[in-house]
């Protein structure tokens, strides 16, 4: 038996608005330390990894782990008929066979009760080594958005490149070429618009930039997000899951490998 | 002689916006008590009728009963072009050759006039006998809308389902099932967002879900809808038109026979 | 050497949101004093012409007269990388073979750089002889747009006939005819919507719709826009561009010849 009531539940329309374009279908490991997901995107370029941790539920129930393996567009279209203020309990036996979705109201006086096949899916997860970068950028999830789209405008790889107190994303393509260019900065009124930049080394990295267009869809989790690079190692894009005390309640996380031409594009 | 003055001319584009998709040519039955349409849609399924009573206008002439035949989508675009706070003004001669609208705007600066040639159409009258169902539901026309709409992501066709005081709308596909219940409740500082259940014996019956994704349409011109049910019935879906004194001064109603596979779809 | 710091960089965007769908390639003529644009439409029916003065901008400097020819769709795409609120800077060398553009933004933390290679073009300049026109009307740009959008819905050509005090767009099409009558007027309180009619005598021209609704998209520059009609001359579009002292900086014009079959569509 497992059972998770999870009051806010439109965290888990955004957390399937971030992956369900990147990835097909993936399996939910439910454990009694919370839910997770982890899968490489539909091109296996790119691998992305979500968690709500059990702290996230207000009621959390998981007697044994089970994997919950389904097709993620599908999951969405049955969150998408929660209200945005609904509570969303997930329910599943250990047969696997279907998960059972309950949204309540705040007023309790429309319950819905929607039931998706599961389906079986191999599960292999990559172990994900914990390890320190060269260079770890926060912003502001929209300006990360934002960067994203305005270089989509002129080329196809982006180069981000650190140097000091600063960070360059630049692009080129046929039309001619673009840079952006954020300084390390921190606004004491707004603490949640600056820019923080901790570097060991310079660095120098290109990445496809349709890519991180599309882990850019996390921004609704968080209003901040951390890019970590290193040399010979996938890129790290991160946006943090907090409740309303600030504490980390999970993660939606994507990993990009450089593209090999480093250098700028 | 044909004239009617409508100072909330928005009422004319919401309700061709209602049924616009719906049917794609009807004529207006007008008469000294009113302009009333009624018409199957375009693939004989399903049965609309709409009634402004001379009461809605605060100008009504109308010399001997005329019937204006018209293209509605047409009609519609015609009346696009009134703005939303335009006293709108509907003439016809005798002839019915064409019908005339007359848009003002509220400081009389501007004056439109357009004339919308009219077509020759057949007219069967459907009696639709006044009767007693089973079953009556009131709700806030936003929460039908949702609930088809929901709905539409799982399946074809809803069952709708009634049994004391509770009202449920279940749904089933290739991908899982659904259901949505509503409890009659009423919240007495906001009476409209109630929901009204009014039954002499319980019932089951399925319906066509796309058809009711376009009678929800008409939610705009009324912020509160009846579903009326009966067994070997057709389903009435009615939005009354109500003025500032909250006077019934039309409607708009729709009938769907069931699906002959009954009960649980 | 050329170098212009426009701090109301969103003019850029907007005058060229207003051209871009008219002229695919043109050169801005750049002068001390000031940029200027102009091209026949790519179906060489109706003449764009945008100019900002030298006074529009807070740095200007322009060693020699240079023509910068480019495909205003991508000049378009780097433009719209610079947010709503950020200082825009055109540099060129005297090359001529690419355009530098900085976005700042307010903060300064943020600053991009794009570069647009140039192209080489024919430029024939018309000369536009200065005339006085027989009916001058102003009108809000909002409700020229919507004139132009409501008459789309029934025909092609519009005929703009003006008798006194009172201008009459009238139009006629498969569905029926249309008119919209303005008259004079002014709000005192409201001199922004007010309709001015200056008349030496009655006028009465047809144009093509669809060159109107392109130019209405210069709406955006401007709260008031004026037409200006002469028989055996083209109608001129006017949108001047003023600055915060309602000074005038510039404008955005078009041209557009009347149909040969003039009098009532």
């Amino acid at each position: 038996m497992f059972e998770a009531r999870l009051v806010q539940g439109q965290l888990f329309k955004k957390i399937l608005d971030a992956v369900k374009d990147l990835v097909n279908e993936a399996s939910w490991d439910c454990s009694p330390s919370g839910m997770a997901l982890q899968a490489m995107d539909t091109s296996h370029v790119s691998l992305v990894a979500a968690q709500l941790k059990s702290e996230a539920f207000d009621q959390y129930r998981c007697d044994k782990p089970i994997m919950l393996g389904m097709n993620l567009p599908n999951f969405f279209k049955f969150l998408k008929c929660a209200g945005n203020d609904d509570v969303i309990t997930i329910r599943a036996t250990d047969e696997c066979d279907k998960v059972t979705l309950l949204f309540e109201d705040k007023n309790a006086t429309e319950t819905s009760e929607y039931e998706l096949k599961l389906i079986n899916l191999d599960n292999e997860y990559l172990g994900i080594p914990d390890q320190e970068y060269t260079v770890d950028i926060e912003m502001p999830s929209a300006k990360f958005s934002r960067i994203c789209r305005d270089l989509n405008q002129i080329g196809d790889n982006v180069t981000i490149s650190c140097v000091k107190d600063s960070v360059r994303f630049s692009i080129s393509g046929d039309l001619g070429t673009g840079s952006i260019n954020l300084s390390q900065n921190a606004d004491a009124d707004k603490p949640e618009d600056g820019v923080t930049i901790k570097m060991i080394e310079p660095i120098c990295l290109s990445f496809s930039l349709k890519y991180l267009i599309q882990f850019s869809k996390a921004a609704p989790l968080s209003p901040r997000m951390k890019l970590s690079l290193k040399t010979d190692a996938p890129l790290v894009v991160s946006y943090g899951i907090n409740n309303s005390d600030d504490e980390e309640i999970g993660y939606m996380r994507y990993y990009l490998a450089p593209k090999m031409d480093e250098g700028e594009a």
